[in-house]
Parts: structure tokens; sequence; C-alpha cells
């Protein structure tokens, strides 16, 4: 069994080592992406399936590359145009996937708490993907790996965590490992962008945004959704843009070697000023060029061990 | 020339030694999904593209998965977003496809009769995956290679199929191929949903469930189409399931070692009750499972000897 | 550096010697797809990401296939269900995608210029797979392939292009290419279909098509978009087929043995006859498997050869 044990359902319940090793692991397989021949042997014959019962280019694309570069075979099925739309559940589904032996099943589903519910009840390794408003692991892993990267330690940090707080699996999966190593969390939202019981994140809490960033190593802000929140829960976008939009005076306020981070797509102008999304202190796609090595890290500590199969 | 000749368009027109020909290789190669190297190179280099004009996940994935682990280039095409759009005839997409060179076009059609048009028109080999209401010739081979590796035989059996007999084409090519065997194939469905001229596919007919039942080996379980028959060819779903769902009394009077199977996917509650779809007699993740090995054997057969190319 | 340099955004801007050394790649690659085992190892461990703003079933799996026999692992993302819904901005986009360390992206998008656009600020190779009304190279170069190996030359022919010249990225590369060339290109289109400054191409216009037809080795009819044309630009397809559909009687006064190519997918009746389409003259199916070849070569040239790494 690997460190990460069976599967990878939310940094909940990670110790600090076992997310060590996964950022170790990571630190090899990113130098393999950046070879000529990008692939290695690790996983020939192994099985990845990504079912994304939500789009998502980005986490998609990053576990099929992350799968093809360890010689994985993947296959990808998109839910919303799948057997769902035939009534089918999604314990049926997974166990329908899993009957044709994959190794791994990478999960993206609306519903906070999906891939538990499926986890417990199949024998193959499960990868959280995004769960509802829960968690995103892998995202809050590659956003590790790239602060580890560039500050060595994950320890002693402050940081500011901005934007749509309550509706945020990527806030709360980066506030559980950050707290993991005794870093200080902030988040910085609306009230009605603060979820209730935030505070058992263990997170300092402000509803205003320059206090936030006051001083922080990482001011990291969250996408925006548009089409959910405008005239609901956030006045208008120019206005949200004003007040919690991430701009050059804002970042002055951090520490003068401040990590920029996103975890896209970005909503230039609204949650973050372009200046700052292209600036010096931006990791914005370094965080993305992590999340392809966190993820191979990721299957290979599920998978990729001479581990004995299971019976069947 | 294998001894499935160049396509596999429908259980019709096979011999009893050409259904034991897939059966005995996708034996082999139920074990290859077994191993944890879930792979072998006897298709490297042959492609493989799955054109589907109607959805169907647990089919495309399960060929998708058969091609890889065969170390074929698999290519997808989801149809519904293609050219067929552009007002492009079928023929002259699959010459098109045809003209890249694949060694196999797998195709599911809602137009029964789709394969046999263009497999006559091709160079490739085509295999039917679905053509309307038609035949699904893998499907009814996995569902006897499922019946083979439980009962050592696919002869003398008795072979209830209940449900929507009318527009299915599982119930179609399963009973060409358990009476190929002499197995008796018995057929359950209230008269609306009985084809005409149904007798000719030599099943005895039942416009109530139980009789069917009564000593079955076998009971097979249809997908009813909630979208399609409500209202319209069955009064409502649960008269339905109360007349013609699989439920544990309807059950008990089949032969105590019956297999209950159903092509998936799933109503539950419909068609099949849940205690009957996840209890002891059901084999229905089995069938999944079979599925891979025998569309492994169907590829394999069709284009992994070591034949002569034609002539461009 | 190889001779199309890091990217192949059109043809304009490419040299005959360019050109001839696409083709002559091509050709190597073309006994590839005709051999029992349609797989190289050139491009093991590269990466190619297809990126579809627009839907094209032909293109896309002509490139899928081409980066697949020469063994490199490739990413299809369909980017209407993509990051753009969520208003991600084109060049964020291809900076994600470029950040997980791809060798290509393959572009195809309704904007002129876009894939020169983020050529320009990406490290890895772009190729332009069709943008807006501007240019298709790939499809010119495999037309030209086409030609080339029936014709042993591109020089001193006549190339009547017939149709909607207007909204063709395909009539524009081919005249750019076949003038480069010193051919005679003619271009025949109702007066709502010629573009304005059309002269520029090199080409001679004619709102006729019998007199651009005349003594022609080769004709190409561009394709009939029927649901954007109809009671605007043409009055109706009767009369735009009766005016200016390729028939065999209109055919008759090209030269004895003129090639008739169309890009596909063709409207039968409406651009050509299926006589024509399907005649002695016709290489329709020669340009589609010609369209694999260009493409292993294009992928080859761009990103095959054993050059340094970029610095990261």
């Amino acid at each position: 069994m690997s460190v990460l044990g069976k599967h990878l359902l939310g940094i909940e319940g990670l110790s600090r080592a076992d997310v060590m090793a996964v950022l170790e692991v990571a630190r090899s397989f990113f130098e393999v992406s950046r070879r000529p021949v990008r692939k290695v042997p690790t996983l020939r014959g192994k099985g990845v399936i990504n079912l994304f019962y939500e789009a998502s280019t980005r986490t998609r694309t990053s576990f099929e590359l992350a799968g093809k570069r360890l010689s994985a075979d993947v296959v990808n099925i998109n839910a919303s145009t799948s057997s769902a739309k035939k009534g089918e559940t999604l314990l049926d589904t997974c166990r329908t996937l899993e009957a044709m032996r994959p190794d791994v099943v990478v999960l993206r589903h609306p519903a906070s708490g999906a891939p538990h519910f499926v986890a417990q009840r199949m024998a193959c390794s499960v990868v959280n993907a995004g769960d509802g408003m829960h968690e995103h692991p892998t995202q809050a892993l590659l956003d590790a790996f790239t602060v580890w990267q560039r500050r060595g330690t994950l320890e002693g940090l402050v940081v500011a965590i901005c934007g749509d707080i309550a509706h945020s699996r990527v806030a709360r999966s980066n506030a559980l490992l950050f707290r993991l190593f005794g870093s200080e969390v902030r988040f910085a939202a609306p009230r009605t962008l603060l979820p209730e019981g935030v505070e058992a994140l263990g997170a300092r809490v402000f509803d205003r945004l320059e206090p936030a960033v006051e001083g922080a190593d990482i001011v990291m802000a969250l996408r925006i959704q548009q089409e959910r929140l405008e005239g609901a829960l956030i006045p208008s976008l120019r206005e949200y843009s004003r007040t919690f939009g991430i701009s050059p005076s804002v970042l002055a306020r951090a520490k003068r070697d401040v990590l920029v981070m996103h975890p896209g797509p970005i909503n230039r102008g609204v949650e973050m000023d372009p200046a700052v999304a292209d600036g010096e202190h931006s990791v914005i796609l370094d965080q993305v060029e992590a999340g392809v090595a966190v993820r191979m890290a990721v299957l290979y500590l599920l998978v990729g061990d001479a581990k004995p199969e299971p019976a069947p």
C-alpha cells in the first residue's frame, strides 16, 4: 500500500509526511515533462479513466497528459453526454467502469462527497478531481508544490486566499493543506461569499481585502463565477473588482517576494488585474506546469508500485 | 481470412464454430485485464475508429479499452457533433475515414442495416456496435461468454428475455445466438412491446412474465426507455414495474442457480428490483467485464492475423 | 530549426523549397499508413494538443491519426465545451496548455489570424488547422501532394477553384501555393461570393463556371455552407447547383486527364454532381489519404528533429 493508501479523496486525512511524499515524487516527474522525450514507462499497462460530470479542460487535460507521460492508457468520459442522462446512478456507472478493470478512476462531480461515496464501494483507486464545494486535493497539492519550489518550505507562511470562499473547493483544500504545515491561512471575501462555520478550517477571516493581504507570502485569488453570482451575492462585477480585485496597489501591501496564484481560468479585470496576472510575482503558469507533475506523482503512488493484484 | 470473415455485422450468419472461436479467444484475453500489466502488443500499429452516431459510454469505453489493451491506436468520433451535422452522408463519412487507413471502424448507428450498407462498400473491417432495432452482436457474444463461463455450455438452456422486445437489438441478437445452440428462448413482454413476426426468431412468446421465467436458466431484463414508452406503449412505469419488473418473488420461479442479466444501464426499480440487480444471482457486472475481453477477441480475429495487406 | 521554422501558420511566407520539403517527407510517411503495422517511433514522448474551436471531424481525426502513427501522445480539446465558455481568453487558454509542455498545439479557430497571434507568444510549435476565412495550410499542402503524386509537378498547371471563394480559407491557401509554383489559378464564383481585393491573390476571376473550367488541369469545388448562404448570397441551392455545380458536361470542358478535388464534406448534388464526385477523375479520397501523410510530415518537421530543448 502506498503512502496515500488506495484513494486520494481530499487533503483532509493526509499527514505532512503524505504531502511531502507526493511533492518529492512530483519533483522527479517535473523533470520528465521538460525532457525532449516526455515519457517514462512507469505505468505501462495501467488504465486511467477520467470521469467528468462537470466540464474542465484544464484539469482533465492535466490528468490525461500525466497518465500518458507515465505510459498508462487513458480513457476520457464526458459524463454530461453519457449514461447519466439515461438515468443510471453514479454508483452503477462507477461499478460498470470498475468491471472494465481500470486501475484508477479520476472523478469530477458537482456533488460534495461523491468520490468518497463511490470509493468505499470500488476495488480500483479513486482520485477526487473536484467534488462540489468540498475538496480539490490535486489542486492544493500543485499549489503546495509551486510554493515549495519557490520558498523551500510550506511552514511559517502567510497565505491569503481571496474571493468566493463560499463556493470554493480550492480554498478549502488549500486551507487544510497549509494549516497542516502550521502556516497562517487568511480568507478575504465579502460577507455574502463566506460560508458559515468557516472558522473550523482554521483560517482567519477578513471582510476586506487590504488587511488580509498585509504581509502575505502568498496571495491566491479565486475565480468569480460571474454567471452565478452577479446580482445575487455580489452587487456588480465592477463593484467586486474595485473592492476585491487583486490590483498592483493592493499587492504592494504583501511581502516583497509575494507569490501571486490563481487556479484558473482567470477573469481578467474581475478578480485580478492583468498587470498582476502577468506581473513578476505571478506563478500562475508554474501552477499549471506543477499540475502535470503532481498528478503523475499521485497516479504513480496509487497504482505504480508492484502491489499484489487484488482478488477479482 | 479469420473465422469471422472481414466484418462482424450480426449474429445472423455466424455458425456455432464462429461463436465458439470468439469465446475461446476471449477467454485468453479475459485474463489480460486481470494482470497487473493489462496490455499485450498484439495490435500494435493497427487503427480502430469508434464512430458513434448514438451516445453510449458503456459500449464505446469497452471498445476503446479493448483496442488499447491490444496496443492499437484508437480514435473516437462522436458523430452527433461531427460532419453528419454538415449534411455529409454516412457513406461519405465512412469512405473518408477509410481513406485514412484504419483497420477497423466500429459503428453505432440508429438506422437498422447501416453497418451492412457501409461494410459492403469499404476495404477495412466494420464491427456493428448496435444498429437501430436490428442487431448488437458483441452484446450477445459477451452475454454468451458470461453464460459459458458460469455454465460451461450454451446448449440446452432456457433463456427468458423480458421487457421491450420490440425495440431491442439485444433481444434479437441474443435470440439468434442461443437458438443457434439449440437453447430455448422465451420472450416476455406486454403485447404492445412485442414486434410483429417475432416468431421468426424462434422464440416462444409470453404476454405475462411469470410463465416465461418458470424454470429458466437465464433471466435477462431489457432496459425500458422511459422517455419513449411511458403513456404511449405502456400505461405507466409503476404499472410496468408491477407486471414486468424482475422481483425476488418472480425470480423464485426460475431454476435455483438462475443467472440474472441486464445489458445496462439499469433503471433500478423499473425493469428490475435493486435486490435482484445486486443479488446473488446477478452477473450484470460479469457481463461488463466479459465485454472488454469479447471485444478484444473480435478485434483480434478481424485484424490481428498476419494477413496480407489488401492492395490499396 | 526545421525548414518550416517553428510554426506552420500559412502558405504565405513559405518558399517553393519549403513546400517541396514537406511533400518529400510526406511521401515517405504515406507508405507508413499502408503497411500492416502503421506506426513509427519517430515522435515517441512528444505531445500534440488538438485545440479546436470549431467542430471538424475530418481535420481533427487526420491530425490525431498522424500524431499517433508517429507515436506521439495526442490530446483532443473540443473548445466549444471548454474554458472558452468560462470567459477565458484564447491567449490564456493557450498559455495554460503551453505550461503543460506539449510540443505542438494544432489550432482551429473561427477568427482569422488567431494562430498567428498566439504563436508569437508561445514557446511550443503552433499549426494552423484553419483560421476564419484566412488560411488552412495543411489542406493546401495535402492538395498539392495529391496533384504532385498524379502529375509529378506543381508547375504550369491550370487550377480552377469554384464556389464560395469569399468565405474559403481553402481557396486562399491553395491560390497562394499554386501561384508560388507559377501555375495559373482561376476563381469561379457568383459575384456575391467573390471577396473584394481577390486579385491580390494572383488569381484570374470568373463570374461564370464554364470559362474557368476550360482547359483546366485541376477542378476544385468548394463546399457551400447551405445554412449560411441560401437566400442571402445565393438565390437558392437549386439555382446555385444549376450554374455553379460541377456536372459531367461542365467537366468535359477541362483537360482530358483533369483531377477533380473537394476539401469535403461534400454536399452531393449542390456544388458537385455525384457522378463527378465518384467518377474516374475524382481524387477526393486521395486527398483524405494524403492528409494524414502531410500532417505526419508537418509534425515531424516541426518537432521531430533532435533539436536542443528551449530553456524553460
